[in-house]
């Protein structure tokens, strides 16, 4: 769509995530598009890139490191070995780093306790150098982490460890954006790449200001559909850094649309109109979510190549009933000319009216009330279910002083329920809340709705055995 | 002495190590030298510099994941869990990794088994790397590396993982050298890190030959003493890459020589010629040992502030009995001056004979053999005993076809023995062989004879407690 | 009441659980009763007794220990070490062995796993002995326990581990229950000693045939309320062993029913005929049970030195209203004579009718429908719900052979629903099966509807602090 | 001999050690002799006896919990968890207990550490029982027995941690000694078990006391050879407890005397005098011992079926040349009739003198004396070297103040030695300590002179496999 707007004359800048290392070994492969819509030199983005992550990854585990030295000597801050909550990463996928019991071996070598390790991704510094405006905010959102207790049961923040100067050193370069290009030469500010889970899942602040600061038209994604990544999107980046947005698209596919109306992961290849007609109740709740937003949405279609014509047109039929543009996209395949009616329509749309910043809720409701907010709003529940560990939670979390944060739901992607089996449009059901994670330095609380792995796990058949170094170019990596 | 022979007007390039990222947050600080005697960017070079450091995390972890996964899926491979000998590694000093459990929590977490991590400085990676002709050969090393064994008790290799496709492209732009240059100008290749104990200490086999190419004097480094450092920089590095060197400097300090005579660390500060010449039998012996491997030395003391003309003179005085070049240096307080003695006796002694490329055995000695050579050759001991352990890696070493491999001892730098307490030139000692490591993509033998850490340790005051970055500028590094 | 029936001159004998060692030294104390209505020598019943304990211990651990030994030997058996689900025990309050990772040390050392330490009480191997006919029952149940699955996800059995024969002679004598007698000298037999959560609470089989053979009239008991207690009584025990039941009395407090009234644990103790009228409904819903399973009850308030004459009219009352016989009991100030009243009600009532043998489902019903049934008939619940582990449990069982055996649920104890929280006679709630275990060797499912902990641990101020031993006798224990 | 000195006429007590439930099921078998010469009833004192073991168990795992406790509530005791070194105990073999972590699961689930289970008759409590006077003895061992250190670095005994009382009520009966006879119906004192190398491997004192008060002739055991068992029968439990012996029998095997004369293992069948000559000198340092410490030796064959006459003649011509009294002995096949010979000479040497009781150092010697009296004088070393580790093992003994107490040497039965390796009767050899553990409880100092197992494991073919039970009848108990 960058390419598109470009082509059409307007100054234009993408601002997009980094990719993690992790996935392009394991089942998901590289993170910078294909085809003909491809950021570039992809190779160098897709590994280690201009060394973000590996910052990251440096200054999270200096953090790490630093607290296992002040339970090794038993420092004044008199840390729980129990209660310390902040993890290890390293970008892989790695499953045997889940869940470890580290600093065994006797008095010498630390402090017995269980650890686990997060991917890169996954950390907090992470989602914190993606919110912060400035290497100086990033500094005071380290020092505010919390990373765990004391014996006494008082809270201890990554502050009082003593590491926060030095993490920044090691963040010195990657708190800076990354400009790249895409296939068809239009800039993209690529920069920062969290979870869209147990964090926000979009680009750094800086990057999406940067690019602002230098192009009319800024096209920015926001990972997984409208009730995780938009809503986060709005509700936790928007907020924070006092962004609006000209127009909205809602990315779907067909074979999206097929499983939501019913058909199984095998079964989405033959055309099957009645089953995308079936599946677009999930659609409209998405397209009611961005206007309960206040946002204008655009729908578009990520044509593949076993869409038929009579598929695309649809879902084509059903928006123009409800008076939703709609853009079947073929970029893939055509490059910027394929996104060119999507272009134009989001022109159309952005001209309309001013720029929206609307959230789901407002900051000072309860925990609880913002969760409803979202669950009711967003996903279509009939109300939220607490379970005792996350009533303890929430106590916690006002009686600390965070209940002023804002939420970040970690949630399938697969249902716009908590239940994956649940496609369409669910009704009747209730979202039940787990526990509720503290994270102060990114600034939300992780509401966690069912079991999320913070570390992947490589498959049976996993993707690095496909790649290799030929003459000095990599193949194999996509 | 590289700032030195460039000014005598000589096309001189030096060759060096890269600094760890553990070390600068831990005890020792940076590793760009200092003074007038620095490598430059410093700041770049001890944090991430082109991210060599993180490549060789990188790739070394994606293996240890794939290890992992061979045993969560009980491949063909028919892994033993218990016998697999590849650790994971991380550029930080975090002694809570040494010894830890991984795999826990259940099925779908992996295999429960006991791991370790190691620096990254110490990864069999790097030593690889470092010890390459170029990327094919490391993809060799990587392939026959030995990672573990099965439940029959065969050997399993790297290249049965399945993942050193992967690695080498990981490893990509690792391979290639970073050229910086000194204070001064002077050209320095700064290439690959390895510990100068469990590996051979010396920067990348690529580096130097690309110094080489490039200038008509080459300044390199070999990690601690004569006796480590030397010794397996011809041994293991030169034999291996056939290289031959014109000079041989032996840089002793005042300092050292007082506690080699006999004086505590803190003692070391007022004025002490006995003490000096009491030591001296410590730098005799290594003098006598690269005599024994057909090298010219030449003594050069590293002045400090501290040392006077006196305790200089004494050294002078006694090299000058025993005809041996001397010069004293004062490059840190006075830059390429402060070499140019140095500089004029290096070029005098190189001009007086071909280059030497001798070691201390054969390859084809036997491994008891080739570590009683060094040990009473390079150590001054009466001979060498084995462990219960060592014998048995001794016989399945030859078992396995591993016994032609060059040694790679592991021995404390605080004294010519094994035992640190032991200063000045012990006699009648003998050296104990814990046990011997097959590092088969290095292509050595890790001969132990104590305690190694792999992995150090922040001390009580860490140096990242002094780091901060101040406006976008790294202050307190050292 | 075995003393108040002995007293009017009937034949008697009492069929009692051994008490365990873990709670005499915890929180809870002895398990020998009270003042005047005790079993002697109570010391020695509460400590080693006849060893019956500590052979089962000895017999279970003997195959843990052989499971662990097929393990790191690699046996035929191919077992996968994260799926042996046969844990060990030791009878002893000890939380740090609930969650344990054993084998560590290298390949000498066993096999790396997570494994746990469950109080004997709580082992299979104590509910298999009280279940038992006699040794060679025995020898049928220990052998077909399911101790874990084989790499290619085939169930084990205690039986191929190889072990059983030694468990038996270990088991030699404990299979045989132990005669002692009351404080005023009635034969009381007391063998076995299952947990009432996750086992079925009852003394053994054996000693309860035992006790009928030798006596007209056996005082047997169910460990916690009917809605846990009597239900596997009945379901579990008296199926399996063909037993009937010529009266039912059903043991209430005063201070319990102020409980189910609404009052605090603290505030138990003031006179509060309103609270226990409100607390009846509790009561009510075990009367009500056990007159769906044929039973005749009665009542009978075990009298605590607060409660007022008024409170207990208040029951009687109810009792006479609903036409259920009723008695106050005094045993533990009067001994035989403050039961007499109850013995007399016993008789009368037992001579009503023929014993009854009622069970609430099938057991060739699902086993959804046996937890539905018991949930519906026994809790007052309006349902069941499963999550989607015990789904998956249940899926296992099914396909095992294991769906016809009975149920055992392990549920609070403080409600009759699955929540602690809900006193009284709760209604319109589901209960909620978080897994299902397969106890082959016992015979019955465990369902889980709730975090149950199979080992307690210690208090901040243990019992152990109060107990000695003075001049050989033992003080403290209570 | 017991049974003989009986039909001699004489009123004889055995006192002997009670086996451990875990040999019976692993390698070596039952321990209760065999043949005409074995205690009886064989079977019940194999297996769970009088419970001795059970309440040795359950009282050193109380403290063991109890220690836990006090770490999961940081009590006023402050206990640095990685300095605990009271381990726990089972009396089964299971080598995957030998390296545990404990303590995982969370906050309310203890506090994670590592530990370790030892085999019961390994346990301190053992050691401690076995050298009481009686239960106030065993208290005030109890109170003073080391458990770890708190976070100061200050000792932490068995008495602060509270649980002392509640330990002794547990060994009650257990620290009375338990009265059984011999086939022939000799009375045996069979009374306490501790192991030989890492305790003093000695039955009770109250045991040998009980005997020696009912008796005229006490026969007694000492684990291991003269080099162990004697020596700490004589320096540890004679000392303490103030007994002297009247006569020494070593009792030799023609068997073991091919051995030390060269043979191997599966060599020792063919009649070869020889090899036993050459062993003699093996037995010749035993001999020496008994007289450095004034005992007057004699020597006892333990006739196997494979000795011929020749090989026993050639040990009675050695002893006659030495005039030391010798005897074969044919107990085990002709029961009492088999030792008469033996009996008659013990008579008769114990009739020459008064009972002695000396001991090889005084225990105000230093604690490096202490060993090398040992090692000089009963092992016939050069002399003592002593590991870093040994030497700071011994500072702290100095510091703590318990350099008064005896050592008992844990050393290698197979040799004079500690190199398993060494037959015969080395020369030349150093003993070499590795570590040096307080057992103040036990009041001793375990001197560590290689890797003990204090966890024994099960073998590839256990015993247990060939144990049942038939009509009641424990068969295959060996």
């Amino acid at each position: 769509m960058a390419d598109a707007l470009a082509k059409l004359g307007h100054r234009t800048c993408a601002a997009l995530r980094e990719p993690s290392l992790g996935p392009c070994f394991g089942i998901k492969g590289g993170g910078t598009g294909g085809g003909e819509s491809q950021l570039s030199p992809s190779d160098d983005i897709n590994l280690h890139f201009t060394g973000d992550f590996h910052a990251i990854t440096a200054a999270h585990n200096l953090l790490s490191a630093a607290i296992d030295n002040h339970l090794h000597f038993s420092s004044d801050l008199d840390l729980e070995s129990r209660k310390v909550s902040w993890p290890r990463v390293l970008d892989v996928n790695d499953r045997a780093l889940r869940n470890v019991v580290v600093g065994l071996g006797g008095k010498t070598f630390g402090m017995p306790r269980q650890g686990s390790f997060d991917i890169t991704a996954a950390s907090e510094v992470m989602a914190m150098l993606c919110l912060a405006d400035d290497a100086e905010d990033l500094r005071v959102r380290i020092d505010r982490t919390l990373v765990g207790f004391n014996r006494k049961g008082e809270p201890v923040s990554a502050g009082q460890i003593g590491a926060t100067g030095a993490m920044l050193a090691l963040l010195r370069d990657a708190v800076h954006p990354n400009l790249v290009q895409t296939k068809y030469g239009t800039p993209a500010v690529v920069h920062g790449g969290p979870f869209a889970n147990i964090a926000h899942g979009c680009n750094s602040v800086i990057a999406t200001k940067m690019a602002m600061h230098f192009a009319d038209w800024v096209v920015t994604e926001a990972g997984f559909g409208f009730d995780l990544g938009a809503e986060k999107f709005f509700d936790i980046k928007c907020r924070s850094a006092g962004l609006k947005t000209a127009a909205v698209v809602i990315v779907a596919t067909i074979r999206a649309l097929k499983m939501h109306g019913g058909k199984g992961l095998k079964e989405l290849s033959p055309p099957d109109v009645e089953s995308v007609q079936r599946g677009i109740v999930n659609l409209e709740k998405h397209i009611e979510s961005a206007k309960l937003l206040g946002q204008r949405p655009i729908v578009a279609i990520n044509r593949f190549t076993d869409d038929t014509d009579g598929e695309i047109a649809a879902v084509e039929a059903w928006c123009a009933s409800q008076e939703v543009p709609f853009a079947a996209c073929e970029h893939f395949a055509r490059g910027p000319d394929g996104a060119i009616d999507l272009a134009n329509k989001v022109v159309e749309v952005a001209q309309q009216g001013e720029p929206v910043g609307n959230t789901v809720y407002p900051l000072d409701a309860s925990v609880p009330d913002k969760i409803d907010a979202v669950a009711r709003g967003i996903y279509g529940a009939k109300g939220v279910a607490f379970t005792g560990q996350a009533r303890k939670d929430l106590a916690q979390i006002e009686a600390l002083g965070y209940a002023n944060l804002p939420i970040c739901v970690a949630k399938t992607q697969s249902s716009l329920s908590d239940n994956p089996a649940l496609r369409g449009r669910p009704s009747d059901f209730e979202i039940t809340v787990r526990n509720v994670q503290i994270n102060a330095g990114a600034g939300f609380l992780v509401v966690l709705t069912g079991d999320v792995l913070r570390m992947p796990g490589l498959p049976r058949k996993p993707q690095y055995a496909n790649v290799d170094l030929v003459d000095g170019t990599i193949k194999g990596l996509r």
